[in-house]
């Protein structure tokens, strides 16, 4: 039974966004003055020199936030056009945090050949491409391509986004219960997008515990059952997992981070974990277990997706400071060692951390400004 | 030597445009109901029915304004990069005289196949496709096939934008020198994506008196030098042409329209026209001849396409009004008979046509009602 009860809100403003003239047009001098004939003045410099468009169009401002729909939320494949709200969120996310202007676009499915070809296309209007709600394992071959063959900086919110604030959460969580970062023994369940690109994050940081548990069971080495990507980590890892289930792949360990779906962890997981366990349970709109079991069951530090709950766990930490940071700095990859300072920033804006305390709130001041910040020192 | 004068006022703000929001996220609550967890219920109501995105997503008003740079104003194929000021003006221009959100998009280089396929993928997340200076040949076969598979409308501002403007003007001359409209022996210079378009038109109104010279000479029906769309216009003209020059095509003539190059039409051109003839010399930003030669040569009415002179024939009539009709009234195609009845509705704006008022002034108060008006009477 869906809940419609927001969608006036939308019907009255035909969308969350609009276009904002920057010039005046109420004269014809102001006319001439944009459009013909100065227009032609303006094109034919670009036309001499092409890296002038990013000084003089908006393109050197403009991000495209594009969505297939493969992946929409937890919702899953639910389409091109029910992608398009997200992707319309996330620009006004943009603008509304970090005054960066972006623009929804969905591309219908098509093959990753065609899709990496569109962005490509019309990648010249755009100073970054924000890649939203796309399946795995379609999405890092995507990613991969446009990132080789674009000069503007492409980034995946469902991947990087969310490596970035686990690991964020993750280094304080880790203070909280004492232990240290290197010797975690942890399981993550739910290897697509977003556990792929946590598990390589972990990994760069020198976390090599690692067991990955996907909706088939454990991935190994040699798993015949999962794709390319995941079999990959699972060789990077330092563990040889014995058994085939979240259960079995559990016991002992000092983490979990659900990347999931709702309600798969239970309590007599918990209490097969190691001493102080930390729960990540960031399924959306409901946690792979309700904090409150959880906290029961034994575990030391929780957190989710959602914020109903404290620890919120959100990408939203991460991307509008960071294109901001982008676009003022000329940062043009996202790479691993920029996810790993964004994340360090991120945690440590808590002076203090506490099992209810382990990472900043949306409207925490300054977050975005931080981030940003990160960015912008990381290129100089 | 290009004037950079302009280029101070664009770099001072990214662009022309920028992205505003149309609702507040101060709070949590409003975070809440923009993104997660409400724009999960509007993603899977959208999802049941799709028809729904149109009503409650940014796609439902927003135009993409594309080009490839192919043909930029009277400047050639300068370049996709190049091409972006131009739809970036006619961005601003829909929104500062229509109200109409629009976004310019650049498409690099492609073949005909990859341009369509691109614009068709990206096509859900727009209510309508401007195309802009994009070169004949192509330009035809690029709006005939996304016309053909798109459930938007799809206008190519120098096609059917140039077609229109030319039409209105035309009908006040016509009555200015006291012929009739039908009767007309009309000389089209530059048989490119304007000129087809326009030939087009005007044969649609019963004018099938018409000579087309391209820069090879005279099209005539199995000219080998001449594409399929230009043959195809001969054969459809009733008049038989002579000779091969403009200088031969021109003579007795009651109408010259240019869509080519600067300076190509001579004084001894006009005087060997028919008596009182129309000028149209809508090359830019130099016209075909200088008006004062032109009149001096006994032309009884004279338009250009620059500011600088009376009766600037301007595409900027007709797109902003057109789209702000064309978004309130759902119309999906920009037939031929709608193109009519919006240049009989420019043309009836000037109630008393005489050789320095043939056609309003961008800034005559009304102009964009008056044409959003006519696409709307259309539909009812």
């Amino acid at each position: 039974m869906i809940h419609y009860g927001n969608i006036h809100m939308y019907e009255k403003h035909n969308g969350m966004l609009e276009i904002k003239p920057e010039m005046l047009i109420q004269t014809k001098d102001q006319l001439e003055q944009v459009y013909t004939p100065s227009i032609a003045d303006i094109s034919m410099a670009i036309s001499e020199n092409n890296c002038l468009k990013d000084k003089i169009t908006l393109s050197d401002k403009l991000v495209a936030v594009v969505t297939d729909g493969s992946a929409v939320l937890g919702l899953g494949n639910i389409g091109a056009c029910a992608g398009l709200p997200v992707v319309e969120a996330k620009s006004l996310i943009y603008k509304s945090f970090a005054g960066v202007d972006a623009i929804p676009i969905a591309v219908r499915p098509v093959s990753i050949d065609e899709f990496v070809d569109t962005i490509t296309n019309i990648s010249l209007s755009f100073s970054g491409i924000h890649l939203e709600d796309i399946a795995a394992p379609n999405c890092f071959e995507i990613e991969r391509r446009l990132n080789k063959q674009l000069n503007i900086p492409v980034y995946h919110d469902d991947q990087e986004g969310t490596a970035i604030v686990v690991l964020a959460a993750l280094i304080n969580a880790t203070k909280v219960v004492g232990k240290k970062l290197k010797d975690l023994n942890i399981v993550i369940n739910g290897i697509g997008a977003g556990g792929v690109a946590t598990a390589q994050l972990l990994l760069s940081v020198g976390i090599t515990k690692l067991t990955l548990v996907d909706k088939d069971g454990i991935i190994k080495k040699d798993s015949p059952n999962h794709n390319k990507y995941q079999t990959n980590l699972a060789k990077l890892s330092q563990v040889s997992p014995k058994g085939s289930t979240l259960s079995e792949a559990i016991e002992g360990k000092d983490v979990f981070i659900g990347l999931s779906v709702s309600n798969v962890l239970r309590a007599s997981h918990i209490r097969k974990m190691a001493s102080d366990p930390i729960i990540f349970a960031l399924a959306n709109p409901i946690p792979e277990i309700d904090p409150i079991t959880a906290e029961k069951a034994g575990a030391a530090v929780v957190a989710t997706g959602s914020s109903q709950y404290v620890n919120q766990i959100n990408n939203i930490l991460v991307f509008p400071g960071l294109f901001k940071g982008i676009l003022s700095s000329g940062v043009k990859h996202v790479s691993m060692k920029l996810q790993v300072i964004i994340a360090r920033e991120i945690a440590s804006m808590i002076s203090d951390p506490n099992k209810d305390n382990i990472i900043p709130t949306v409207f925490k001041s300054n977050i975005v400004n931080h981030v940003s910040q990160a960015v912008k020192n990381y290129t100089n």
